[in-house]
């Protein structure tokens, strides 16, 4: 099956933003063994956009588009599609009392008429309820065989009806077979060390076929399997699974695309089958800002593990706050191993959790303390153990922020399972 | 003048890597008045790299490639021009020297004969020299004066060769014309409803031209000119910039692109204009879990005017370390106005700030205390003013944490702009 995707949006073509959705479509429609051979971006334009239709259809089987179904008058992609399959748009009154009913749980001010623009359909297609945001999908069918799917731009409400309706609907008729995948997630190895590590398991191999995908700080694995079962889709994805993990060792935290902060939480309640309950974590943070707490309390649950933190810019909160010692603040300085230490004691202690987890570096663009930007140490203070380890980020502030973050999770998620601790010194 | 942007790339149609260098490219040719009206992603295939060539030349003044012109044997956009053009491709000794002096730099091994690929060019064409890569550009007029650009995909690489020689091309064949954009940003108004209350402004207007983004608990509205100078677009945008503003109100909290925190902080900074010094602010955050402090910190010299935050996750952290009561604690309990109060009061004094700022609600998916999921309340704590506002969040946790930043920030952004500021009771 040949699928090709056509992004709608003015702000795409002047640069504004970053076609983000075009990318997701494109990975997960590779994952269940569509090919993707052509990519279109046009603006916000009637007939541009079923110029892009016209081409689509005529050399793919399935058409998605992405954006231009909001309620504003720059929303042209229902008006496109009806223009280019020839069919009327129709006022659906069920989508209009669905628009109202989310309406009155947003707001208690009466709903802009333009909304009901998202209630209109081309006749005869089918529509795809939104969950979180108020555009519909919809579904139309042409006579040629071929399949056109809009979806919101709004990524989380494109990634809902994607994973929830059209992803099914056309793995089901990507013919009897199953495509499965496993999501292996890696921290403190690169992409071509972990590409290098694996190319020999998949030279000459079609099935399963291998991917890799690096994001800051951290790189996926993805292998995925064709089969005429989940099971043997199953016999066939296990022992590689098996075979990556031996070859890579710890710097595997999840087979199962979990984020390193679920990997961690996991971790601390797992604690629960051998203890009375599980373990509890407490952060102090100074680079960081809060970004690693606020990880860990986006995934839901987090209150059964996780105490509190002190985000602690100055120097004086460290001392009045976690307890650095002043003689540290006048010594070594607010970015040492010792400052580390004491931070994740401190929060240990005044959080009152198992584990303290600290952080404190220079996260520039200037200088701090005498130490240059890139500069970090991460500490971790348990009854049994404490460690500290400094390391360099090269790079710009949210890089910087994001692999500090990185290592002290990870220095939680090592402590947790029994592994080495990583030493000092290292630039990452 | 009219260009399309082409990306060549299989792994961009796998989704393994994000098409940066499109958006890039489409950002700085839009800031030199040049209009992109389409563009295109094809994978390493001769076959549709041409008849991507083809559809761009029939609809453009300009096509830039960019992708494909490295040594290996899938980079093949240099034998697509040729083919396209109808030019046999000639290798040029000058190139060859280069190429061989380049890999002398980097490698003590002999260069790899496929190397020499890239000192190919369609005969006639004109070539751009490589600085940081080893793979030249070109530049290919055609008889129909459309002319191709060929960048190689490295983003680096393109860029060096499009700030160094396309741009400024094009902008002196484009002879004065420039595109302006403003970008005003929103808080506490629906993308339906700004849109309603701005409609009229465009209606039947070219130029400027409006557009509407909307993302979580935000409303960015786009003004874009085109005129024959910066200093007339600046003439075109200022009124209906003003006319915008006085028509949304206070709703608007930048007109300048600025994110919600950066305005925060831009605040606190000018209050040193009368001051002696700018104000401070600390955070207590219980549902958001650090969250609000991490995007303050995420903007650079955030340190100036932030002192921390009390991430109080656990009802004996509010008390122990924000000095929430006993009382209260048993009382209207931990999610409620007096909560949020003493939390915006215990932040301001442990954190020595001028302003305390507090998040305390459910965070979901279960309830809490007796709370449903999306009740929340925030504060401010300063010596002049204490105020508190309840709200009601539907929805996943991720966006009730995201919505309750943005009514925290903006709280923080009204009162330091004296604007009034929002009672209770409203669903968001």
């Amino acid at each position: 099956m040949r699928a090709e995707i056509l992004s709608v949006g003015t702000e795409l073509l002047l640069g504004q933003i970053a076609d983000t959705n075009a990318r997701w479509m494109s990975e997960r429609l590779a994952g269940i063994g569509v090919d993707v051979v052509h990519r279109q971006t046009v603006g916000d334009n009637v007939e541009r956009i079923v110029g892009a239709l016209e081409l689509g259809a005529s050399r793919a089987d399935v058409v998605l588009i992405t954006g231009g179904l909001g309620p504003t008058q720059d929303d042209l992609t229902r008006d496109a599609i009806a223009a280019f399959a020839g069919l009327p748009l129709v006022r659906h009154p069920e989508l209009e009392d669905m628009l109202r009913a989310k309406f009155r749980g947003f707001s208690a001010r009466p709903m802009p008429a333009n909304n009901l623009r998202q209630a209109d359909v081309p006749e005869g297609a089918r529509t795809i309820a939104p969950d979180r945001g108020t555009a519909p999908g919809l579904i139309v069918g042409l006579p040629s065989g071929v399949t056109i799917y809009a979806v919101p731009g709004v990524p989380d409400e494109m990634a809902e009806m994607m994973t929830g309706t059209i992803l099914p609907e056309l793995a089901a008729q990507t013919a009897g077979g199953v495509i499965a995948s496993r999501i292996l997630r890696i921290t403190g190895m690169g992409e071509s060390a972990v590409g290098e590590t694996l190319t020999d398991l998949f030279e000459g191999s079609a099935n399963p076929t291998v991917a890799y995908l690096a994001s800051m700080g951290e790189v996926k694995v993805r292998l995925t399997a064709k089969a005429p079962s989940a099971a043997t889709a199953d016999e066939l994805l296990e022992p590689l699974v098996r075979e990556v993990v031996e070859r890579l060792g710890d710097v595997v935290f999840s087979v199962d695309d979990e984020s390193l902060e679920e990997a961690v939480l996991r971790l601390l309640r797992r604690h629960g089958l051998t203890l009375a309950h599980g373990l509890t974590l407490a952060c102090g943070e100074s680079l960081t800002g809060g970004s690693v707490s606020a990880r860990l309390t986006a995934v839901a649950g987090a209150s059964a593990a996780f105490t509190g933190a002190i985000v602690a810019y100055t120097a004086r909160a460290k001392r009045d706050l976690l307890g650095v010692s002043q003689a540290t603040i006048d010594g070594p300085g607010v970015v040492s191993e010792a400052c580390a230490r004491e931070m994740a004691a401190g929060a240990r202690r005044v959080l009152v959790a198992d584990l303290g987890l600290s952080l404190t570096g220079v996260a520039g663009p200037e200088p701090h303390g005498g130490k240059e930007p890139g500069t970090v140490w991460i500490a971790i203070d348990a009854e049994s153990r404490t460690h500290a380890r400094g390391f360099r980020v090269t790079g710009e502030r949210d890089r910087v922020i994001r692999w500090s973050q990185q290592g002290a999770l990870d220095l939680v998620r090592r402590h947790l399972e029994g592994r080495p601790l990583p030493t000092s010194d290292t630039t990452v």
